[in-house]
């Protein structure tokens, strides 16, 4: 050992500019301190990101929270309506919003796969800066792995939220009664017919278009109009509608019914779902949920949700019914109520 | 459209006890929820997952916060000394004490990858259930995620925590002093050489062992010795103790000075680090810390810390001094300080 051992390095990769992601990029080395500072701070501009500290110290939240966290594992990354930037944002925030809190610190945790180009990790990462301008909801800390080539697929996020729950939180499927309305808050199945066009690569004109998007606004707007009416809401993701339907009448213990023709469909997706022999009841949405509203609370939940651009097209759909035979029911084109099913699993994996 | 359209189920698999994870586990149906609830729910025992709520609801927390988040990759899943189970959990909790906080409750994030042995998805999560009761962090939210055979490496983990930051919260790098003394908790370099040998099957005898633990403990003693003598902490995961000096000295603009022979190395890491040309002052650990005190409290600190078994071995291993040219200096063994080089990277990925 003498002193030009000084000029030795660690036999890795030194070119600092690849455009693609690199294993060292995850290494706590110089090129991960680089690639977070300059491309991943730089561009969602979080102070709290910035310090690079072990965990981002937070001012005191008033009252109980809400925690929730999803990992995002949707392919393609890109998808007419979305990616996983603006999905991993809208998600996490959407499911703080339903419980019925206020969407305050988001963390950011990325997997990269060897090889991804820097340019998607860029644009999705604007995407994600958007999506969490837009619900106000503030990025606070991160992580970044990186896996060696095919150890994972591209990318994937997770993504943890916490907000303050804010009175009167909507109290639960389980304190659904006899007699309650139900309502979704715009056409079903959009975000995984979206994604399952775009993967198959349908080539269908117009493309389906998912329908990934906030909330926020919605859920603030029915819990002002509502107040106590209001008894749950729920995103409508992995499942449809039709998984929401048979988790609430499992905690309530009734029977929720359904009418096909009432539950809007928007036409791309109809010839979609006929195409593919899907049901859209059961396709994953983004930006939709069902809601649970108080017997003759429903006029007025759909008012104020008809006056937000992005719910304008919520429609009652049924009624909770005394405990039948079955957990759901679904009155189709014949006329006569039928069970619906609860699928095993679904026919699209990976949409989110 | 008939009666008996009732018995049609959509096109997946029907075998609910396959051993392996299918992707039906992830798509929001029966499947999904009977994994949650029989497997992942029971062992972890915990009250919000039961729920499966969109959001867990947590009572109110006094004071500010602390919330870090974490995904792992480590490869292999099981390594001498821990496992990704209970590694996710002590590195959250770890990050979150470093900072000054008390850890209360963590969301746990699964990556599966489709063909996944369900008793190794048991025993993980067996592992995590382990690690959170020794903690006393309370694990509050989940989410699944499969995705094809091919499209991840068995099993990722996203963890984030939340913890309420206790006074008086230790301030920080760059609140470094010149003559503060720096220490480090335990030999280092034990996690990453560790899970290196075990993916190479080195068949070192006696295999090196993680450090993989909790240093909760730890930081609450030395906390409650030193008060406001206590600078900061931080765990030295990847890129080890060498990062740490780095971002310490680019947050304080001092020079760090460190001594090799004062700085722990077991025998089993100093065998397998000779053979593999690797510095154990650059190779992660997962349960030893470095902190920073107050000129003269090294000894109280050293008194406090090997009152632990955890932290038995720890020992002051160098000084804050006026910034020199370079950002840290080691005196190797001919008594000269030379400059500590930052690695771009690391010579061995994915030990987290």
């Amino acid at each position: 050992m003498n002193q030009t051992s000084w000029e030795l390095h660690c036999p890795v990769a030194v070119n600092n500019d690849s455009p693609r992601v690199m294993l060292a990029h995850g290494e706590g080395g110089r090129m991960m301190r680089k690639l977070i500072r300059e491309t991943i701070v730089d561009i969602l501009s979080s102070e709290s990101l910035a310090e690079m500290d072990d965990a981002a110290r937070l001012p005191a939240i008033d009252g109980p929270l809400a925690m929730t966290t999803d990992s995002f594992v949707v392919s393609p990354l890109f998808f007419p309506g979305g990616d996983i930037g603006s999905l991993c944002v809208y998600g996490t925030v959407n499911d703080l919003a339903v419980s019925g809190a206020k969407p305050l610190y988001l963390t950011l945790s990325l997997i990269l796969e060897e090889g991804l180009p820097i340019a998607v990790l860029q644009e999705v990462l604007q995407s994600v800066a958007r999506a969490a301008n837009q619900t106000g909801i503030k990025i606070v800390a991160g992580d970044t792995k990186v896996v060696p080539r095919g150890a994972a697929d591209g990318l994937f996020i997770n993504t943890t939220g916490i907000g303050e729950l804010v009175d009167p939180v909507p109290p639960g499927p389980q304190a659904l009664c006899e007699g309650d309305e139900l309502i979704v808050t715009g056409p079903v199945g959009r975000h995984g017919i979206a994604v399952l066009c775009a993967r198959e690569e349908l080539a269908l004109q117009p493309a389906p278009t998912s329908d990934c998007g906030s909330l926020v606004a919605a859920t603030m707007q029915l819990r002002h109009r509502l107040g106590t009416r209001l008894r749950t809401m729920r995103d409508a993701t992995r499942g449809g509608v039709g998984a929401v339907l048979h988790e609430w009448s499992e905690s309530s213990g009734l029977t929720l019914a359904v009418n096909e023709k009432d539950i809007p469909v928007s036409p791309d997706v109809r010839g979609a779902s006929e195409l593919l022999g899907l049901d859209p009841i059961h396709i994953a949405n983004e930006g939709t949920m069902l809601i649970a509203v108080e017997s003759g609370a429903s006029e007025d939940a759909l008012e104020a949700l008809r006056s937000l651009p992005e719910t304008q097209y919520s429609a009652k759909i049924g009624t909770a019914i005394t405990r039948q035979a079955t957990p759901v029911t679904i009155t189709r084109m014949f006329g006569r109520p039928q069970p619906l099913d609860q699928p095993q699993g679904a026919p699209q994996p990976r949409i989110c």
